[in-house]
C-alpha cells in the first residue's frame, strides 16, 4: 500500500497557510489526567514513602507478581552491583557501542562546559569595586526514564552525563518497572553514566518523590527527562518547587537537500523520525521536484522492509510533506520558519547555507551526517527543543545543572559614586528605605 | 509602636523546623483568576486587536477618560518621539542617574556576554568530523511591565538592557496605563534602554498579544517582567508557545554579619527588602546576640522615619527574623539552606565566606555593598531567583535572550565507526529505520 505524503509548492499562494496547518500541533489538556496528577502528588507531599509504595503496587501491578508487591521504597531500590552486573551481563559489542557512546557524549559536554562560562569571571573597577559571576552545580538532580517499551539507554546517556560533566554531586534515577519487569540495557547506561541511585518507581508518584523527598527518596533540586502525560503534567506542577527541562512535544525532523544525495538515504533519514510516534514530523525541503519525486519512490519502496511500518505510514501520511523551494536560500527562510529539532542539511559546502539558519535545535551538515548518529554517539546531546521552541531554547547541555550567583564587593570610594545614583533612582521610586540605606554609607 | 520580630536560636532542639517554618511560602492558586486569564488568553488568540481593545478599555477604564477609549490598538502605541520627549523632561539629575545605571548595566552584561560562552565553538576529530554549537540571539522579544504604583523604571533596564546586548534584534515593551495615565520615568527609562515599540497594554490580554501576535503586535519569542497574578497566570499558560522568565515570589534578603558593621546600616538594609511588600523577608544571621539586640534597637527606633513603615512592620512582624547563630560557618551552611534571592556578608575578608555559599541569587560582599546599589546601578541584573530557587536557577542574564544549536558534520570516514556504534545500538532499542539510516552511510 502506497504512502500518500503531503506535497506542497512554495510558489503556490497559500503555501504559507499550509504550512502553518502542517506545523499546527496542540498539545492535548486533558483535565482528568492534570486532577489526577495534582492528587497524587498532594498526596506523596502528605505521606511520603507510603503513598509511593501505593501507587506503585498499583500502577505497577507489583501485586501480581510471584513474590507479591513492595513492602517497603527501600525495596524498589537498585544497588551498585545490580547496575554493574547488568553491564556485565551486555553482549561485547553492546556494551562497547554503549561504552563508546559515552566516551563521546562526555568528551563532548566537558568541551562544552569549558566553553559555556562556567569558570564564572570577575573584573576589579578602578575605584576597588569588583563585579562577577559564580557558576555552581546544582547540588542534586533526579533523572525521570520511562518503563516499557519506550525505554531508551541513549536518554539516560544523554540526561545523566551532562549532570556529571556539570559536577552535580548525586545524580538520582528513577524508572518504572511495570510487572516488574527491568530494561537491563537501561540498568548498564545507568551504570556506565556513574548514576548515583536508582529506583524503580514511575508515574506522578516518582515525580512527587523527587520533588518533594521521602524517608527513602531524597528530595533533588531539579527533574529531566521525558515520561507521559502523566509524568509531564505532574513536572510541571512542581515547577518552582524544583527546576524541571523542556516538556517535549513530538519529535520532528527536516531536511533539507540539493538533490544530489541516494534518495533511499534520505527516504530512511525520514524514516527514522516518524518511526518514533505517529505524531513525529518528517519534512523535506527540494528545489528539484525531480528528486522529491525519487525520495517518494524510494519511500514507497522501502516501507515494507520497516518493522515498524504501520507508525511511519500513519506518521508520513498525517504529519510528512515533500516541499518544492524556489531555491537554497528559500529552503533557509523556511527552515527558520519552523525552527526544527533536527535540521539535515543534505549538501556540497553546507557551511554556507547552516550560516543562514538562526533557529534549530541541531543542525547535521552534510550527506554523512544523518540524525542518527547524533540520536546516539556524535557527541551532542540528543535532548532538544520541539515545536519551535528551537526560537528560544536549547538543547539539553552542562548549563542545565549549573546556576549563577552575581557578585558585587563594593568599595568604600564605590559605596560614595553608587550610593548618590542609587538614592537618586530609589526615592524616584518611591522606595524610600533603599535610599537611606545608601546614603548611610555615604561619607 | 515596637516591632515584634521573632528571635530564632540555631541551638534550638528544632532550630530546622522553626526556620522551615519562617520559609514556607505557598503561591495561592486562585481557580478563578486561571479561568479569567485562560479566557481572556483565548479570546485574544482568537480575535487579535479587537479582543485586545475590548479588555483595555475595559480594565484600564480608558472610556471614562475625557476623550473616551481607544478606537484602535495602533493609539495604544507610544512611539519614538513620545519617549525620547519623556527622557528629555526628567530632571537633570534624575536623568543622569538612570543614565549611569544604564551604562553600568550594559557593562556588566556585555562582559557576561563575552564570558558566557556566546561565540559557540567547533572542533575537528581526526577523522575530519566537525562538532561545535553555534549561539544566536532570540529575534523578538516582549517585556512586561507593570502599571501603576510597581512601576519601576530601573526594571525596564534590568530586563531590556541584557535583551540589546545579547542581539535581540526587536524590543517590544507593554505597559498598562490605568484611568490612561503614563509613567514619565519608565518610559524615559525605555527610551535609555533601546527598546523598539512601546504598547499601553497590560494584564493577560498583553500577554497573550506577546504570545499569538495581533495585526498590530507582533509575535514575540520570549516574555520576560513581572506583573500581577493574571499575568503571572497567563504566562504560565503561554509557555511552550513562547519562552517565559521565572515567575517571581516574594522578594527576600538573608545578611550575615560578624557583628562588626553599623547596626543603622544593617537595620536599614532589612528595612530595604521589607518595604518592597507585605510578603517580603528579611532575615538576619549573626553569632553576637548582643549585635542583634543592638540591630533590633536600631530598627526601633529606625522604623517611624520611614513612609512605608506599616509594609516594613507587617513584613519583618510575618517573615522577619533575627537568628543567632554559633559562627560564621553555621551562618554559611543556614544560608546555603535558604538559599536566598540577596545575600549580604557584612564582614572583614568577606570572601572567605561567599566561596562557601553554593545558592544565592547575588551576593553583597562587604560592609559597603548595600542590596540596594545592586538594585539600581552596581551593574548585575536585579531580576534573580526567589523563595529558593537559586538552588537550580541564575540571574536573569545574556544567556536568556540566546539559545543554542548543536553542529554536527560527520565526515566519511566518521560514518563508518559512527554508523556501526549507532546501529548496534538502535537496533537495541527497536528503532530499525534509526539504524537503516547510519548503515546505508556504510561503505
Amino acid at each position: 500500500m502506497a504512502i500518500t505524503i503531503r506535497k506542497l509548492d512554495s510558489a503556490d499562494a497559500d503555501f504559507r497557510a499550509q504550512l502553518s496547518a502542517l506545523l499546527a500541533f496542540e498539545a492535548s489538556e486533558d483535565a482528568a489526567i492534570e486532577q489526577a496528577a495534582a492528587q497524587i502528588l498532594a498526596d506523596v507531599k502528605a505521606r511520603g514513602d507510603a503513598a509511593v509504595l501505593d501507587y506503585t503496587n498499583q500502577f505497577d501491578r507489583l501485586q501480581q507478581r510471584p513474590q507479591g508487591g513492595a513492602t517497603s521504597v527501600a525495596q524498589l531500590e537498585i544497588g551498585q552491583p545490580e547496575l554493574q552486573a547488568a553491564l556485565a551481563g551486555l553482549a561485547p559489542e553492546r556494551r562497547l557501542a554503549l561504552q563508546t557512546a559515552a566516551d563521546r557524549v562526555r568528551l563532548y559536554h566537558e568541551r562544552q562546559k569549558l566553553e559555556c562560562g562556567s569558570a564564572g569571571f570577575s573584573y576589579t573597577e578602578p575605584d576597588g569595586t569588583v563585579l562577577g559571576q559564580k557558576v555552581t552545580p546544582l547540588d542534586r538532580v533526579g533523572i525521570y526514564v520511562p518503563g516499557g517499551k519506550a525505554a531508551y539507554p541513549s536518554s539516560v546517556l544523554m540526561n545523566a552525563i551532562p549532570a556529571k560533566v556539570a559536577g552535580v554531586q548525586e545524580i538520582i534515577m528513577v524508572v518504572p518497572t511495570p510487572d516488574g519487569v527491568r530494561n537491563e540495557l537501561v540498568l548498564a547506561a545507568a551504570a556506565i553514566a556513574g548514576v548515583d541511585r536508582v529506583f524503580t518507581i514511575g508515574g506522578a508518584q516518582a515525580v512527587g518523590a523527587l520533588a518533594y523527598g521521602t524517608a527513602t527518596v531524597p528530595p533533588v533540586d531539579k527533574i529531566v527527562g521525558p515520561g507521559n502525560a502523566y509524568v509531564a503534567c505532574a513536572k510541571r506542577r512542581v515547577f518552582g518547587t524544583v527546576g524541571i527541562d523542556m516538556i517535549a512535544g513530538p519529535s520532528e525532523i527536516l531536511v533539507i537537500c540539493d538533490g544530489s544525495t541516494d534518495p533511499d538515504w534520505i527516504a530512511m533519514d525520514l524514516f527514522s523520525q516518524a518511526e518514533h510516534d505517529e505524531l513525529a514530523q518528517s519534512i523535506l525541503l527540494c528545489p528539484d521536484a525531480a528528486y522529491l519525486a525519487r525520495v517518494e519512490a524510494s519511500i514507497n519502496r522501502l516501507i515494507e522492509q520497516m518493522p515498524r511500518r504501520d507508525v511511519i505510514r500513519t506518521s508520513l501520511t498525517n504529519r510528512g510533506a515533500l516541499v518544492l523551494v524556489r531555491d537554497m536560500d528559500q529552503a533557509c527562510e523556511i527552515a527558520n520558519l519552523i525552527a526544527p529539532e533536527h535540521l539535515e542539511i543534505s549538501t556540497d559546502n553546507p557551511q554556507q547555507w547552516a550560516d543562514k539558519i538562526r533557529h534549530a535545535g541541531a543542525m547535521f551538515l552534510g550527506r554523512f551526517s544523518s540524525e542518527a548518529l547524533g540520536d546516539y554517539c556524535a557527541g551532542p546531546n540528543h535532548v532538544l527543543p520541539t515545536s519551535r521552541t528551537a526560537r528560544f531554547s536549547s538543547p539539553l547541555g552542562v548549563y542545565d545543572f549549573q546556576k549563577r550567583s552575581s557578585m558585587i564587593h563594593v568599595s568604600q570610594a564605590g559605596a560614595q559614586t553608587l550610593g548618590r545614583v542609587a538614592a537618586e533612582l530609589a526615592y524616584g521610586e518611591g522606595l524610600q528605605a533603599h535610599a537611606r540605606s545608601a546614603e548611610l554609607r555615604l561619607k
